[in-house]
């Protein structure tokens, strides 16, 4: 009684609500009609189109306007802009490639008899209801809404304020579209305001799971006050080790492409980590490929001592190269800087990057297959690379289809986040003996019975 | 500098860099040396029976002080104590079979090649250190121990202080034998005061997931306070549900047994749910049953009705039936109590869980198959069984062997958790191309390669 009554004047919680309310009504509805629901959806934005352009355009302006005023980055302007080059045509899509995607609930993935006639089934479901909060990208919500409905969640979102125009117009195209559904329109909402976002954060009784997509300190305040569970993604800070037996042409791609690729991206290098035996050898090619491409070298004593004592120095030496601090080794640079250290062994290597690492992906360049076998289980992060770009690191790349996100926790999902990361699983138990089963009798003893626990091969519920 | 001049200081951020500087030093560890670490820990609490017990004498004095005095429980009391019964003996053996189970690391559930002669393995592994807060009975401390090592994770564990004298030697004794294999004996490590719990709970950055064993408040505490997962059990309000379509038979027993076998169990049944249409048929019959077992019923007015109508009436309805309030049906009784309430129709029972259940354990007793899959896939509890009883929900039962906990929680582990539960995965791709594999030779265009993403049949990594 008293919850209803408070639901009337408290908008956020009358919000989480009906997203849970809509995610228990669409736990009868068929998966088939999540499709059905995405394929709607991609009309009702065509449909909807020359209005949510014109909404992207007073975003743009609005923002424009601060970025004159100093307040705003240009590329912050340009991630907003919907009509940039094929970004509209590939937001749609991204929305048909999703729904083409396998279904990732309804998946038995354990079954066994445990008597006879007493079958259990543990079948892949939805989490729930998410909390989504992302910055400036208005298609975010197009993206993370398809990925919500073919994986049977429900979904509250929050974009930034920058595109907040452009964000209502999808948002009600996507309710639209769901209406001509079986699914409720609430299935899809969202918020505007930090405020609904902090009161959406006590509501653990509604909201499953948090994925928050932004920075390492949103991510952190985030987790820092609530209960509820939180699927996030702090820094990417990722090394590339040069092995004693490194090949040198290896060494040279796999860095280069590791830290130029992308270099804004959180699978980017952001530290160099040589073998000392290298340091005349190997490493003065490597750097002058990275000097060429324009990277910023911020290196320790041995590293920087190679490098000026080469005759003729390297080009860029002056401008480029500096001795590092300690701080650089626990810097996410995310531009073209380099903090470069020698170390005398794998293993301390190895402990380098368990040490200040974000355990998102690291890479070992070598030919030694024992030292790749250490390097790869000693380094205990997400992703452990053999003479691979740190680069691949990306749900597609992976061949996941699509991408939530890339998940630095430790628990549900770790790395690039597939629509696997957005479901859980249930058991089913049935009992078709004559009289029901009770655990009373089993155990130990005269007449009681034993589990059986035989193995059911089975792909789905039969139930 | 400044982490290892504070560690000298704090004494939790010492335990707790330990434990991850063990937990790291343990990969390059083959899982076979950490099933021997479980066979020397069976040996060492062998030969250390006798102290453990006499430490065990000790804190059953003190224990025995506090009953008297009237400050604790006998129950409580009961329950420290390891001489009873073969609880030594079914510890010691508790062990072994963890030794024998499957090892669940290291196992490829994901295999692709990305382009030729670059492998993609997602492969099962430790989740890192575990912080389990547990309370009375001191064998947890051998059990949580054993479930750890076996799966690859530090553990630092904390017991109630009932048991500390005992807990303290147990680790000991772990610890002893860890020192004779090659798993460090910092692996497994115990605190004994509530201010090391709080100090552990800050370090996000070495604790990667907390495992309360308690109470809820004791989980909702500990996720009010600290950035680390918790997998934690909270309450278990299941509920039974008698449909239309129950078999008259099948509805006495499922509620009898889900009720009075273990009614301290939270798998236990706290709310019976009657469909109106059998108010006067099985309803009398499942009354009297729960009756005869001395359950004391709280009853809407619909079932206080039919049960008061009738001629001769229900014996003990003077004595064991009275009406309930709204509180009833949100409450865990823990005790020969069931909360009971008439529904006009399987969604009314399957809103009423869905709203007050605890998403634990839920059954539903008919012979209509459409009735069971809409309970099932309608309600959204861990378990949703069909005419059986809600104590099958339990991991020995399930066939896992031995059971973590049940977590309540819904992600990464949901209701009876195995080994599984403990374990999580990582990336590893290795390019045995000629020149090592980047990323900027793929996308679209002149010259570029496409991703292959051709799965590949394997079950373990092969480098």
């Amino acid at each position: 009684m008293s919850q209803s009554a408070a639901s009337t004047s408290d908008p956020a919680r009358t919000i989480a609500q009906a997203a849970k309310a809509a995610f228990e009504a669409s736990q009868l509805v068929p998966s088939s009609e999540r499709v059905n629901a995405l394929h709607e959806i991609r009309k009702e934005l065509d449909n909807a189109k020359a209005e949510i352009l014109e909404a992207n355009r007073k975003d743009l302006q609005a923002a424009q306007a601060e970025v004159d005023a100093g307040r705003m980055s240009e590329s912050l302007l340009k991630r907003l802009d919907l009509t940039k080059g094929d970004k509209w045509d590939s937001m749609l899509q991204g929305v048909t490639d999703v729904a083409e995607l396998p279904d990732p609930t309804g998946i038995v993935t354990y079954a066994t008899e445990l008597d006879n006639d007493l079958e259990l089934y543990r079948v892949s479901c939805p989490i729930g209801v998410l909390l989504v909060i992302f910055e400036a990208r208005p298609e975010v919500v197009v993206n993370i809404a398809a990925l919500a409905i073919k994986s049977g969640n429900a979904a509250i979102l929050k974009g930034g304020k920058e595109s907040s125009e452009t964000a209502q117009l999808l948002s009600r195209a996507i309710q639209t579209a769901l209406a001509k559904t079986s699914i409720p329109s609430t299935y899809i909402q969202a918020v505007q305001t930090r405020a609904e976002v902090s009161a959406l954060l006590e509501m653990d009784q509604y909201i499953d799971l948090v994925i928050p997509r932004g920075s390492n300190s949103l991510v952190r305040n985030i987790q820092n006050s609530t209960r509820i569970p939180v699927m996030g993604h702090a820094d990417g800070l990722c090394a590339v080790y040069l092995d004693e037996a490194a090949d040198p042409e290896k060494a040279v791609r796999v860095t280069v492409d590791s830290k130029i690729d992308y270099p804004a991206a959180c699978n980017s290098a952001e530290t160099l980590i040589v073998h000392e035996s290298l340091l005349s050898t190997i490493w003065p090619k490597v750097a002058q490929a990275l000097l060429d491409a324009d990277v910023q070298l911020r290196c320790d004593e041995a590293t920087l001592s190679a490098l000026a004592s080469l005759s003729p120095a390297p080009s860029k030496l002056a401008t480029h190269v500096r001795a590092s601090t300690p701080e650089d080794y626990r810097t996410e640079h995310l531009a073209l800087v380099l903090s470069v250290r020698a170390v005398p062994s794998l293993s301390a290597a190895v402990a380098h990057i368990n040490a200040h690492s974000s355990h998102h992906t690291d890479c070992i360049v070598s030919e030694d297959a024992r030292a790749a076998s250490v390097f790869c289980r000693g380094v205990d992060s997400a992703g452990t690379f053999v003479n691979a770009s740190t680069r691949f690191a990306d749900g597609f790349r992976y061949g996941f289809g699509t991408e939530v996100g890339i998940s630095t926790g430790r628990i549900h999902a770790r790395g690039p986040v597939g629509l696997d990361g957005l479901v859980v699983y249930k058991y089913m138990l049935r009992s078709t003996g004559p009289a029901g089963h009770v655990v009373g009798e089993f155990g130990v003893g005269a007449g009681k019975k034993q589990y059986k626990h035989a193995r059911i091969d089975a792909t789905s519920v039969p139930f």
